[in-house]
């Protein structure tokens, strides 16, 4: 590096540190952590947060570090909140998880138990359904890419609800409503102009979802029964809501207008948000990497809660088809993160710290390969040993095991002075942490219920041998010295 | 949406387009793709792309699709360019394959019967090394996380270098040496002011690596024999290999001065770069996102070779001790994606073809589940069935499997004429594209080797059962209907 280099560098440096504290307390966040309390933990001196009266610390002493955690009773009442008929309603809507989101066998099982139907985006995911014992007819089958061998199981078996993602694919399943002479029931996939599209649906600007049910219907092999519509970007308040179903309810008046089309079936999809989990912005990011300022915790409070989304929801095609005097159709709702994404939390160690001039590292034995969604999203960081200490001089910025710089979980987070071997944890771990995870370097983690106090284990660990269970027996390497 | 977001929606959307063409055609890059002869690849009508006589899509209907293909001829040769001693040169230097950059055994094997060591990050990555049969002096063991268990074995098996990623490590390192009463090689890692630091390696700057090797030596127990760094941000050219090097050989001036440290091993890392792979500029993302101008193709020509770099790490090196009239140390190269980046390539089908009204989403049966890395970086996708044909009138939209917009591959990449069941190929699929693999909604491809045109077996697919293997029993689901 030349002088001239170092010396602009050096220079920048400094003039950071001394911006730094300046910076973060002008632009402080008005609220840059959220309470324990919030998850229904509990400190007990000696023991550290507890849940239920288990001490998680101690849960990884008896179950390994890392390890994920899921909280039923949390899920329980999730279930309910999304099941309930709201008050002064004649009904509610019905379920369908979103399996993408948390496919754990355990977790699944216990939301169909409590009369969770599945939405599957995959062969895999449908065959997963079914061996857990969902009935067909309370599946919902989406996705771009479906495989035509489980297009015709889902016809044969009657599946309940076959989504054509893009208007192509109903060419698809007329052919194979034809060979095993089956008429399916099929829901078309719509774009609404709210939230994102990308590859997904049918826009209704322009005529193409008009178009794509005219044909639907012309193929003569289908039953067309549902309208598929999914947000996409999270719904966090009302109007985002509103504007969403508004912009599909209009459009279910040109389906009738048009086509004379009575729906039974209206599939909101999901996007509802988890209240503690929220993107970060830009902004925050940076401001929180050059001058450590905080990054700003979620208005959980604020946020649209499950009551009120099914409620509105109700309320809103209830009261549409009330005034156009047509039957108000059955409504499916396909949430994901709201229904589990804060019924979870992650526990990990620290490894160790590493003091550098401008800030210490925790090294955790956990990292982006088992929660990639921390680096877009703020999730509240726990201190499990000591939460209520005194908060460190300085923050610190938390990196996992896998060697490489983007292994970052925080990059500046005040926390409650750390030790080696004390453990964090990473709340809303329930959404979309466990299908992004990688065995990169490091085998992933066991998954545990706790259900009114007692532990159960949902999926054990990996081991070494798993990482390579698939792999063509190598035989010990003939190993020739390097010249 | 108000109709005010609407117009304004509406204008900015017909302003993009008009000025598309005109982007497209002001800012086109000078290289904008690169050739299938690059990687041995040649075309033969009517079987499409072949590699050593075998068509690549004949491969994906005898072994499924998705499927890596591991192209040994081309890994032999990469090894051998690392391994040979530079002319007029007595000797060259050591190989260390990075296991987390591609950590499949058939493809590690192959590499350590030609004489390639191990460096390994995780005590799963040094288990799989002995597994293979790698003589315990043949690994090097870098990484922030080391579990005790795998500190205690490296220096009872007497590892060839145990790498102390920050100072705190090294009373880690004493403390398990003074029990089992052995004494350990070990280096330090140090970080040179080139490249990223982050969480690896004590800083040059400011005296902290002096010290941590002064204390490493205080220790006692301890055999101070190696000096470790990584440049981390990718060497391309030879003033970034020559300024990293030149940083690293002045310290070890440094510590002979001050403490008559004569290394026995000089350990470089990795970071050379994979000549047809080049991260992209946000300005290039920007513009191909928003006006489809193409991504630059890197020059692969002007990237530094394995060859050149080998012969300038050698020259540099023993130049340097030369006029010391000390004894050059031994040099360890740790390469990653140089070694075995572009010795692989992932095929996948066109699913379907959805066609919008701006541009046509090819949806394919891979995604970044299996190629996350294509989010940043340039990697050459080819037409495997027709690749000569007349490029399509606008560029595609290559997107994969998982229900999300996230999961792009290409945003505007243009194509020959693409159908339905058409396979492509993504390039340089050998560095980071399998551990940062998931299992998410889809099941992980196959990966298969081609010898001499030969096929044999690596890995085979995940299957469905698979997925959920480690997960408790479920018994079939008492479904409750929703009320």
């Amino acid at each position: 590096m030349s002088l001239r280099h170092r010396l602009v560098g050096a220079a920048r440096q400094r003039l950071k540190e001394t911006l730094r504290p300046v910076v973060r307390r002008a632009l402080a966040p008005s609220r840059s952590s959220l309470p324990a309390s919030l998850w229904g933990l509990e400190f007990v001196p000696g023991r550290g947060l507890c849940l239920e009266g288990v001490s998680l610390a101690e849960l990884t002493q008896r179950w390994g570090s890392p390890l994920h955690v899921v909280h039923l009773a949390a899920l329980r009442r999730n279930v309910e909140r999304f099941l309930a008929v709201p008050p002064g309603r004649a009904g509610g809507c019905e379920v369908y998880y979103s399996y993408k989101t948390n496919p754990v066998p355990g977790v699944l099982s216990f939301m169909h138990e409590r009369g969770v139907g599945a939405e599957v985006i995959s062969a895999y995911e449908m065959w997963l359904a079914l061996q857990l014992g969902v009935p067909p007819e309370r599946i919902v089958y989406n996705g771009p890419v479906k495989s035509d061998a489980s297009i015709r199981e889902a016809i044969e078996r009657g599946i309940g609800l076959l989504a054509a993602n893009h208007a192509e694919e109903l060419d698809v399943f007329a052919r194979h409503a034809a060979e095993l002479k089956r008429r399916p029931r099929v829901a078309v996939r719509v774009s609404t102009g709210h939230g994102w599209t990308a590859q997904f649906g049918t826009p209704i600007a322009g005529g193409a979802a008009l178009a794509a049910f005219r044909k639907a219907r012309e193929l003569g092999t289908l039953d067309v029964v549902g309208l598929h519509a999914h947000r996409g970007a999270t719904i966090r308040t009302e109007a985002e809501l509103e504007g969403f179903v508004a912009a599909v309810l209009d459009f279910t008046d040109t389906l009738h207008r048009e086509l004379g089309l009575n729906l039974e079936v209206l599939d909101l999809g999901g996007s509802l948000c988890t209240p503690t989990v929220e993107h970060v912005e830009p902004r925050a990011w940076r401001l929180n990497q050059t001058f450590q300022r905080d990054l700003p915790a979620p208005d959980a409070a604020a946020a649209l809660s499950i009551e009120r989304y099914v409620a509105r929801v109700v309320e809103q095609v209830e009261s549409h088809f009330e005034r156009r005097g047509r039957a108000r159709p059955r409504i499916f709702l396909e949430p994901g993160r709201a229904m589990t994404g804060d019924t979870q939390l992650l526990l990990g160690r620290v490894h160790t710290l590493k003091a550098g001039p401008e800030r210490t590292w925790a090294v955790m034995d956990m990292g982006i390969n088992h929660a990639e969604c921390v680096r877009n999203e703020y999730h509240q960081l726990l201190h499990v040993d000591r939460p209520e200490a005194q908060l460190a001089a300085r923050p610190y910025t938390v990196v996992g095991p896998i060697c490489t710089p983007g292994d970052t979980l925080y990059n500046a987070v005040r926390l409650p002075e750390l030790r080696g071997g004390d453990t964090l944890a990473i709340m809303d771990a329930g959404a979309y942490c466990v299908p992004f995870a990688t065995s990169f370097s490091f085998p992933q983690p066991a998954i545990i219920a706790l259900d009114n106090g007692e532990e159960r284990l949902l999926r054990r660990a990996e081991t070494f041998e798993d990482q390579v269970a698939f792999d063509a027996t190598q035989p010990p390497t003939a190993f020739r010295a390097a010249s």
